[in-house]
């Protein structure tokens, strides 16, 4: 099941012999196989916790519930299914929610158009993907400025190039310059010309989504995407306990061509939640078995993962706070509610809320993704490149972070207990007051055993100096330059493409612009 | 046990009339509590790893052995005990070391002047002190440079101000510009009388662990000395397998006046200890069950520290890296191992190899400190104003640090299951797309319930681009600064300053000088 490379034969998706002949001169990329956990989950809540705050999200859902707005036909259907319906507010009488999210899997292969980069999202694995969704980019050169089309590429290059990134992601930034009903076309032919990674689909309107699935027919062949999981797309409710029509219509295309939604409440505690761990995670746990339940009432069996987005809200300026011990303590406990209901698990990521990429944002950045590992997530998003509260997408921290994820890659594999693990032998041959350095054990074991960085400075401080003294900034910049001249487009059928663009061109000129 | 302020009356230290009066004008500093831990550790080995690890130790000792460098009188103790002599290796017999580190205790209290400051090392607690070692300072304005005497105050002073920080520690950096043999005397004179929190004793040659004691008989009293510990000292080991004669000769004279030292494997894997984590534990355990076994040789019940100090080593550039993952699987496995030997746990720290206080420098500490909460570790040196690999002292870095061990507290405070924290009268209130920030439980709620840095930006971008756009260490300046500025010392008593000034005058006037 984990080993994607053999679930789809490469030549179903992007063969032909002018692929072949551009793959024969292709640079290879090198990427990491998705995590697959060899340790231990931490589990904050203990087992009276967690049916504590189950039965609170029954009562929420019970007696207070939540509103599906503007959507008739999903009062209908939950109508049908036992809820109480009064005006938009829906009552889901205690088990019916839960007894309808059983239906949705586990676990679920997300196919890539480059087999090897298939995803399997649930179980112990964990699939790190890039920031989603900020407005402005920042650089060391050009400072922080509205992004564009640009810049999206370039991010969409980065990801491709990235080592310890898994998935190409999707709105790695907002291409300000394109009409925002036409952005998602453009976004959606960068994720599938510039990488073959997995990436998501558009969900800012029922019609954009309906686009995902027709450009991913292009793509991989339209039984293809009747039979697999090609996108994995995300759909936020709106905190508190509110499921409008534009989000829950992008969830219902999506699971209606049985392609993946994270289904997740956005919150800051304090604002869009309680100011409290235990209330938080009850009304994320409320909000995410209403979404999953309603998707599975769209259809049965519909790839979803159980989201959390969280948050905490500073007293003194009213901005929202990354990398908080509350925002760890929300993420573990979400974590251990998602396993109890055999979903796949979404949550953490580069979170910070510092301006520049300086040891603010490395500080939080840090901690969430630490919490991020360890709280079982399966599927982070904003894993790499998150500055200013998710406003800017930084391209030197984009590549940071992803220099980073290479440790939660190490600490997943767990200790090696075999007997070269064990090293007994190199104990015995060094022995009191000898050095590691020269034995057998070290030399034969050297470059697999320690995590190192592609990007931190390790040179003697002489050396640094005389370099420079540069910082992780300016280390990062270089490295930025370094991935996109390098880049190389990987290789894909031209009529494949050919079509792409086409779709792209003639739906882009059936509309009007619009910016807003 | 826990309620350190308790343990012995404030009349006991420092007391007196003139003491009494400076108190009645003295700046209240506050200091957070040890943390006393209401969450789970995380353990990365199974039972059935850390049986083949103990076994493995055991092997070691037993086949191997350790050197006890020119020390006649410890062979001849490891002889009356059992163990097989030969030169200087010291061959433990299986069973034999674990036996006699059963009379250390499992927990001690550190009594402070200040008795509100006690610490209590061992149990779920843990206990933050300062940087150990460096020679090098660094601050923004004045850049890398060697150590004074005034930058020791300067850290002190730093450390008394810092409310997350509850030890005073020990060398906090390297004052070069005071000769070696003297230098303890005024570093511990600035620890006496510059702060009221703990603080750690002289381990650089036996007699100047004895001037230790004898200040410390100044400052708390003989009696007092002799019946309680009142200093917390770290014992390195020379690893791979070796104690020597220095080390051990401070550790003996502490042992005998029932002071406590921490027992330290003091290991860059791949150098000191085979570059694989199963054998790194291996050799920790060895080492730290033969030095342990060893104190409890010299005085049964002597108060031990199970430690070890790891960081990994880059095969380019052969430089000690940290807050690697394998860093962290050793941290995380060597509390497991301690916490089956019944012993308090040191460990972790704001570990970092680069040469500024950067975002390579915050990763890498937020990952030391994560790990260092989530392992169990219960004294916790280092844990603020690390830099470069403990190369460099850094005056931004520890305000830096100092701040993010907020987190810690915040953190293991674990979550609140209370009725109030399962705010369901709040969700109740609020409902389907209201806003929790008017509402009761909020109001009555925020001050105590998120973290929230005192150092970090969390303004809007356009106010904090107005003020200069200042990244974290401009930040961390100003609060440097700050804080010196507000510093006012804690009350003592005259004559006992005075007693403890003469005391190292004389001392220092009995001794030539010595750089080396």
């Amino acid at each position: 099941m984990s080993d994607a490379s053999v679930i789809s034969p490469r030549r179903a998706r992007g063969g032909g012999g002018a692929a072949r002949r551009a793959e024969r001169t292709a640079v290879s990329v090198e990427t990491a196989k998705y995590i697959e956990r060899n340790i231990p989950n931490y589990e904050v809540l203990t087992e009276e916790a967690l049916q504590v705050i189950e039965a609170n999200a029954e009562t929420v859902l019970a007696e207070i519930g939540v509103n599906f707005v503007d959507n008739p036909a999903a009062l209908d259907l939950w109508r049908a299914a036992g809820a109480e319906i009064d005006g938009e507010r829906v009552r889901i009488p205690r088990g019916l929610a839960r007894k309808l999210c059983a239906t949705a899997p586990s676990e679920y292969v997300q196919h890539a158009r480059n087999p090897d980069r298939n995803v399997v999202v649930g179980g112990k694995n964990l699939v790190l993907a890039p920031v989603y969704g900020p407005p402005f980019v920042r650089d060391a050169e050009g400072g922080r400025r509205y992004a564009t089309m640009a810049d999206f590429e370039k991010f969409v290059k980065l990801g491709y190039m990235s080592k310890w990134l898994h998935h190409s992601g999707g709105t790695v930034c907002e291409p300000t310059d394109i009409p925002v009903n036409k952005r998602h076309l453009d976004m959606l032919l960068a994720h599938m010309v510039l990488s073959d990674k997995p990436f998501m689909g558009s969900v800012t309107e029922p019609s954009r989504a309906q686009d995902s699935i027709e450009m991913c027919e292009i793509l991989f062949g339209a039984d293809f995407v009747r039979d697999n999981t090609v996108m994995t797309s995300l759909i936020n409710i709106n905190s508190p306990l509110t499921f409008d029509s534009v989000m829950m219509g992008a969830l219902e295309v999506f699971a209606r061509h049985n392609q993946a939604s994270i289904i997740s409440p956005f919150i800051v505690g304090g604002a869009m939640a309680p100011v409290s761990v235990a209330g938080t995670l009850t009304q994320v746990l409320a909000e995410v078995m209403a979404g999953v339940a309603y998707s599975q009432l769209v259809r049965p069996g519909a790839p979803v993962v159980f989201g959390t987005f969280v948050a905490s809200i500073d007293m003194n300026s009213g901005a929202p706070t990354f990398g908080t011990p509350e925002a760890s303590q929300i993420t573990y406990g979400a974590g251990q509610l998602a396993r109890r209901m055999g979903l796949p698990y979404r949550s953490a990521g580069s979170f910070c809320g510092s301006k520049l990429p300086d040891a603010q944002a490395a500080y939080e950045t840090a901690h969430s993704l630490n919490m991020g590992l360890l709280s079982g997530v399966n599927f982070m998003l904003h894993a790499c490149g998150w500055l200013e509260g998710g406003l800017v997408a930084s391209f030197e921290k984009f590549v940071m972070d992803a220099d980073q994820l290479g440790t939660l890659h190490h600490f997943a594999r767990g200790v090696d207990m075999s007997e070269n693990g064990q090293a007994m032998d190199a104990l015995a041959e060094v022995g009191p007051g000898g050095h590691f350095l020269g034995c057998e054990h070290t030399q034969s074991n050297f470059k697999a055993a320690f995590w190192r960085s592609d990007l931190f400075d390790y040179k003697p401080f002489e050396t640094w100096d005389e370099e420079g003294a540069r910082d992780t900034v300016a280390l990062a910049s270089a490295r930025v330059k370094k991935l996109i001249d390098t880049y190389q487009q990987p290789p894909l059928d031209p009529e494949i493409e050919a079509r792409l663009r086409a779709y792209v061109a003639e739906k882009k000129a059936s509309m009007p612009d619009a910016f807003a």
